[in-house]
């Protein structure tokens, strides 16, 4: 339990009661893994006086208490997912019981509803929004996290280089291809994926979030893989582009992005600018006179989130610490022809970037 | 494109312009498929004066272009997924920028964050909420819809199928079952899961939500396994629980549920209450003594997300009507013994239900 860091946040906001909605900051300070993907909120952790209570629906209630033990007091509420959605019940009746009388509230605004907010601030008035200091408490991964983020990615490579051997055989599609990948990370040990698996051959590579279809692979297509597994809660995140036979012109541009991403990586250690990151990558690609078709930032943080703080962009104003964990992923994307993407996921440290992802990368 | 049925509802709000943010809402009127899981507000469907304009990221833009084809404008905006956030950037400025000068605007608020929202309530004042009214629109299945569902229903039941051969391999883990479930759903034609495959042994099935795990069969346990293919963005959500070898004590429980799924769906056909649905089940359930024990509602609609909008729970004050697809999904669930689940995906009709899993459910 890491609730030490929300009183850290708590003393310096001078707040007695927080109102953590956030799926990853509640699994991060409690232990207790409801990673929801609806944008109702169902779940929240209220720490009030130094006492946490976590607040769940009926049908979680087991569970939650089985993850937090007897440390952290579990209350449930009934709760229909459709229609009247979560947020109109008991959860906002229950957040206010807790933080009763009303005292001064930090609440995770950036992980609540609009619906969420309106009720809550109807009954419980004034705040103080901590959603960004929420997400930079992860941030910095301990020992015990980088551990993780190494074994998902271990599972990822594995997965990985089933896709990298599967794309050569005639006729197998992208859908296949994602099946057998995803297959190999529940085997390797994910309880998840970290996001849905990318395959994309050919032209259908030219959109960075394709969706796999039926196509089959072609002699001489290429082939993007973004993939990711989720191991305890962990996420990682990878891209490779395969060829299928030989492609000179997707080599040349292959040659340009993987520069980039070289002197990108090059560019990582404590102290430096995410947005210079961002830049090596760009500069590169702008020279070679691709820069339209790098349509998205270099990179993102990542653990139990799959992207998470910092923002590896132009305009971040992020600056890289000791054991964050990001992505180095440029692309150009050439629409009706293909796309070339490479991405690893790298462990800053003082002096470098260490490379999580194995899979070879060079033509 | 199905823009009439939004006109419909502008009518009805006498509002000249809609803003529309869940991404099942936009798939169902534009054909533009971002079933997005963040919920930071990325992708906007803006509809004055019944002129459609779809507001994407930048690197959704070409594949936006790809589905809507010339009969809609797409315009992007440029937009860091993290710390900043999708909704301080250009997203919101794109969608002033359209319903300028300012009109009567209706807007999506229940698939909005409250950042989202802050922003755009600054920027254009009053408004009207027309959530309810666009997860109702959907609520109601086309021919063409229910097809989708049926084939995705196919899927899912091959899928359901393998699951129930691997769990008498002695050994395997659940995390294996999930595995080779996932990979046969891809492998049937599913683009992606409609959530996270449940597959869980003995104890672990006391949690309707549990994670796969590591866990292996043994000899006269159960098995819950709740999966569901997304076939062209339409969901499916089936569950049946097996036992490897014999247990009566699963099986008294399992006659119970089995009762009170066959009951609710007897209830079911135009003009009935969702809440009665709900209650047949809970009534045989609470008659045989386990009433604290069922500890969800008995469903909820399906279709491009796997949880809309009809609730089928006690409260629900919806009113079923022909086409409309729901599931059927009474449990009972002894903590630290195990669980038992039973759930079909089924049409309404005037006169009765039809259940679309073919996987067998009798003892």
């Amino acid at each position: 339990m890491r609730l030490n860091k929300l009183d850290k946040i708590m003393e310096e906001e001078g707040i007695q009661c927080s109102v953590v909605l956030s799926g990853a900051a509640i699994f991060y300070l409690t232990g207790y893994d409801y990673i929801t993907t609806d944008i109702g909120n169902a779940v929240a952790l209220v720490y009030c006086d130094r006492v946490p209570t976590l607040i769940v629906p009926v049908l979680e209630k087991n569970r939650a208490e089985a993850k937090v033990g007897d440390k952290i007091e579990v209350l449930s509420y009934s709760y229909s997912l459709i229609g009247e959605r979560v947020f109109k019940g008991g959860l906002i009746d229950a957040i206010v019981n807790k933080i009763n009388p009303p005292k001064k509230v930090g609440i995770d605004m950036q992980n609540s509803s609009s619906s969420f907010y309106l009720s809550f601030k109807e009954k419980v008035g004034d705040y103080i929004d901590i959603s960004k200091k929420l997400a930079m408490m992860r941030a910095i991964k301990e020992e015990e996290e980088l551990e993780l983020i190494k074994k998902a990615g271990n599972i990822t490579t594995s997965a990985m280089r089933i896709g990298s051997e599967k794309i050569q055989n005639m006729g197998i599609t992208e859908r296949e291809v994602a099946g057998l990948i995803d297959m190999t990370m529940r085997n390797e040990g994910a309880e998840d994926y970290a996001f849905p698996s990318i395959v994309a051959f050919g032209e259908n590579s030219a959109f960075p979030h394709h969706v796999p279809s039926d196509k089959t692979i072609r002699e001489n297509d290429n082939a993007v893989v973004d993939i990711g597994a989720r191991y305890r809660n962990y996420c990682f995140d990878s891209t490779r582009t395969f060829i299928k036979g030989n492609s000179e012109e997707v080599k040349k541009i292959y040659e340009i992005v993987l520069q980039a991403q070289l002197e990108a990586i090059d560019t990582i250690k404590e102290g430096v600018k995410a947005s210079e990151v961002d830049l090596a990558a760009r500069r590169v690609i702008e020279k070679a006179g691709f820069g339209k078709y790098f349509i998205h930032s270099t990179g993102h943080g990542v653990g139990i989130e799959v992207h998470e703080f910092p923002a590896v962009s132009p305009t971040s104003n992020d600056v890289l610490k000791e054991n964050m964990v990001i992505t180095v992923e440029p692309g150009i994307y050439l629409k009706g022809k293909f796309g070339v993407r490479i991405e690893d996921t790298v462990i800053v440290t003082k002096k470098k970037a260490i490379v999580l992802e194995t899979v070879y990368k060079y033509l």
